[in-house]
Parts: C-alpha cells; structure tokens; sequence
C-alpha cells in the first residue's frame, strides 16, 4: 500500500493502472476510519482491481461553529486498517494540495434536494460536498466511486451531479454499518461521553418501530410526530424527523416506498440515520 | 470523418484512440462555422492526433429574449468546411441527449470574473456556459481544449474552474481571426445587414487607435470615453467599453498590460471585441 500525498504523486502511482485498462475504485473519506468505511473498501475491493481512499477534511463543507478543527486527524490508525482491508493507495492531500494558493472562484451546487434535511441547518454544506468530490473524481478518474447510505442525502446530492455533469464513473451507495446495538457507526460517535453512548441508540431503535408502525398501518405524519416526541424525552434535541421518497422528494403518506429520515443532537454532537420502508402493495 | 450524435456513439468511436493513448483534441463550437473556428480545428490538430468538434447550440447559456430560437443551425455546411480542416469526429447531439429527460438540479457558477462585462447585460450566461462545457468535456474527455480569444472572458471563466475542479487537461487559449477589415469574425456577423455590415469594422479601428492613444500617454479613462463616444455617434447602442487586467481583475491606469473590452449592439445585433495592449517599461 501506497500514501501520496500530492496530486502528481498519486497521478503517478495510478499510471500503470490506467495504462493496463485495471478498474479503479475510490473511496472518499474524512479519515478516522470505522467499520463502515472499511466496508466500503471492501465492496470496492470486490468489484475493482485498485481502490484508491482518500483522506482529506474538507474545510469548505464544515460552516461556522462546525467541528472542522476538531474533527479527529488519525492517519497512522487510518493507514494501518486500510492495509489490512488491502485498500491500494491512501491519497492524503494537504488543504494546500487540494485548494492550492490562489482563490477557488468556483462553486457547484445542486438544487431542490440540497434545501432541506440536511441542507436547511447545514447552509453551504453541500455545495462544498459537491466540489470537493466533484476535484476528487478528476484527480483520481475512478471507474466506482463508493458511498456510505448513512449519508443518504450526501448520496443521492452526489448522484444527481455525476448525472448532470456526465461525470464518467458509477456511484455505488453501500448500506449502512451499525453497531450491535443499532447506532449507525459514524466518526462523530467518538464524540459521544459514555452516558450519551447509552442513548445515541434510540435514533435506530425508534426508526425499526416507526416501520412497523408505517406497516400495521399508521399515518406517517403521527409516526413522525411520535419519533420526534419520544427523541426530545431521551434527551435529544432534534434538528428533524422527515420521510422522503428515495429520490429525497416528497411524500404525504405511506403509499410508496420511502426512507425515515433523522438528525437530532446529544450534547453538542449532531447524529443522523435513515431507514428505508418498502411499501407492500 | 465521423458524425455521432449520441454520447454513447462519440465513446464508441473515440474508444480506439483512447485505448491507444492518442492524443485528444476538442473544439466545443455552437455551429455556423467560420474561419476562427477552423483555425481552432487547424491549432488543434498540430498538437493532438484527435480532434473533435462539437455542434451544440446549447440552450441554457442563452437568457430570455436572447437569440436561441434563430441562432443558425448549418450542420450540412459545418461538416463540409470540418472535413476540409482535417477533423475527425464531429459530436452533434440534441438538446434531449445533452440535458435528458430528468430535470437538471445542478449548477456551476464561477464567481467575480463573471459579475461583470458580458456578464452583467446576461445574468446565467457564463452558468450555462460552464455547465455545459463541463459535460461536454466529460464526455469527450480530451487532453486538450481549444477556445477562441474573441470571448476572452468566456475563455477565462472556463480556465478558472478547470483550475478549481482539477478537470484533467489543458486549456488552449487561440487568437482572434479577423475579417481583412478589422472585424472580428463570428457567427452573429451573419445577422447584419450590408450597411450595418461597413460600420461594424469601427470596433476594431476604435480599439487600435486607443492602443496608439494609450501608448502616447493618454490617460486611461478618457481614452475609454471617446472609444464609447465613437461607438455611439457612429450608430451602435454601447454595452460596455472596459479595460482590465488580463485575469480580468480591475485596472485604473495603464501602468501595466492590459484588455480593452467592448460589446455594442448594431440595430439588434450584439457584438464584442477585444485587443491586449501591452504595457512597455
């Protein structure tokens, strides 16, 4: 396993691949890996010959008061579970390398799915989502791109831009990695004091009981309301509880299918999980 | 030559000379070919093994009231004069292969270079453009892109989120051909009438006289004035007469290299100039 550090050093590494036809595949992260990343490189392992992971925390989609300074930096510990997934080449530009010195004039931002959910408490969030990835897939030029469903809106903001842009590559979403207790594994987690630990499981505990809920019959707005309610007496406090079709549009009622979606704070660390509802005609 | 006017075609037919590392050459052109863009074709094929011209007449760089409806479409014409220039694919596709059936939900904006020139008398303009040129060269995904001077700020827009996106090739900035009289040539040249056709040439003479003038120590701003009063007692409604740096940043004197731009209508025909004049020690 490679590191490179800057774009000509990873340009480089990449040459033979590309020049002998190999399948990249690449997986974009922040660093301080989990289950869940290693999961992606695992599915990208399957179906690629390299697989390139980035490890790069991108200041422009952190806004004011967001923990860009504090967000775990733990290369080492991130270098040694990439090894043993057999991950290729970890790419792991500075803020330097990727945003060099002169001023970025560009932005790319992606309409209608990005107002709200995540979007509405997160201004900006996703148009520095969608330039950093946008930079990325050009420096790497992968054939599979590889995505955490925990990010559900991230996934689908990702999509619909490879599809607008034509950005020659296929996004693969991979389901989310929980705990055994249900949290979806997230590097926030880390964030989280032992007694907060103990609750954070609540969020998939009250979606599993939503979807049984949805599927015995009661009406979506009364389910949502009631994940909401219970959230806030766990000690939450929540950003929101939403379902949107998978597409992310909306949906009035339990008549298709679609995904829960939640985003609710312990303390001063920010959760977010989904759970996809099949409709049964 | 080829033509292809699907996406799914032009990678068929570009597969080959990708596979054998050749070198690509693109020519993005909205059709109703001239000279200038021949010479973009002939700088093109000296440098690459490959080149292709698009023909798209691409709807979302036009604003309301502006001239996509009459803009002209002579693809049998166009094909003759590529052919004679040595290119070898054309890439023709619709407004349906381009954009599809789904609603695009995606934007590229690059900011301050487009606030103002062209860009403020056509708000979304350099939008569409951007949008656009980043799909084609994804589709195309040449090692080289090849612009005409003659939108010079077009030309810098697309050198500024090349840089920002890492879109990986470079981009050929090509000089502006000129009919013998001065006139910068372009498509919407076809648009004058034969009266409209002799004073258009005022353009250019105007802007050589204000490089003598310049050179001779006049200042700046007044050599801007009599450029706009020209213009106006010669029959044209003046958009803009603006200098700037070459990177378009704002200029106050001549005290360093710099652009002189114009845009100005002919009843309802819209064209635009420019000419770098140098600053000598």
């Amino acid at each position: 396993m490679k590191t490179e550090t800057t774009i000509q050093g990873l340009t480089a590494s990449l040459a033979p691949a590309r020049n002998t036809k190999k399948m990249i595949g690449f997986v974009p992260t922040m660093g301080n890996l989990h289950e869940g990343h290693l999961t992606l490189v695992r599915a990208a392992k399957k179906i690629c010959d390299i697989v390139v992971v980035s490890i790069f925390v991108n200041p422009i989609q952190f806004g004011a008061g967001e923990d860009f300074d504090s967000y775990p930096r733990t290369l080492e510990q991130d270098s040694r579970l990439l090894a043993d997934v057999g991950c290729d080449i970890i790419f792991a530009p500075s803020v330097e390398q990727m945003y060099g010195s002169q001023p970025r004039l560009t932005n790319i931002s992606v309409g209608q799915i990005t107002d709200d959910l995540c979007g509405k408490s997160r201004p900006g969030h996703f148009d520095g989502v969608a330039v950093v990835v946008t930079k990325l897939f050009n420096i790497v030029q992968p054939d599979y791109a590889f995505f955490g469903q925990k990010d559900y809106q991230q996934l689908a903001v990702i999509r619909q831009f490879v599809q607008d842009l034509n950005i020659p590559l296929e996004v693969i979403g991979v389901p989310i990695v929980r705990a055994e207790d249900g949290l979806a594994l997230s590097s926030r987690n880390g964030y989280l004091s032992a007694e907060q630990r103990e609750i954070a499981p609540t969020i998939y505990r009250l979606l599993k009981q939503a979807e049984q809920s949805l599927q015995e019959g009661k009406a979506l707005s009364e389910v949502l309301a009631n994940i909401s309610a219970q959230l806030t007496q766990a000690g939450f406090v929540v950003d929101y509880v939403e379902a949107r079709q998978p597409n992310l549009q909306s949906v009035e009622q339990f008549d298709r299918n679609l995904v829960l979606f939640v985003a609710a704070k312990l303390g001063s660390t920010r959760l977010i999980d989904n759970l996809e509802v099949d409709f049964k005609t």
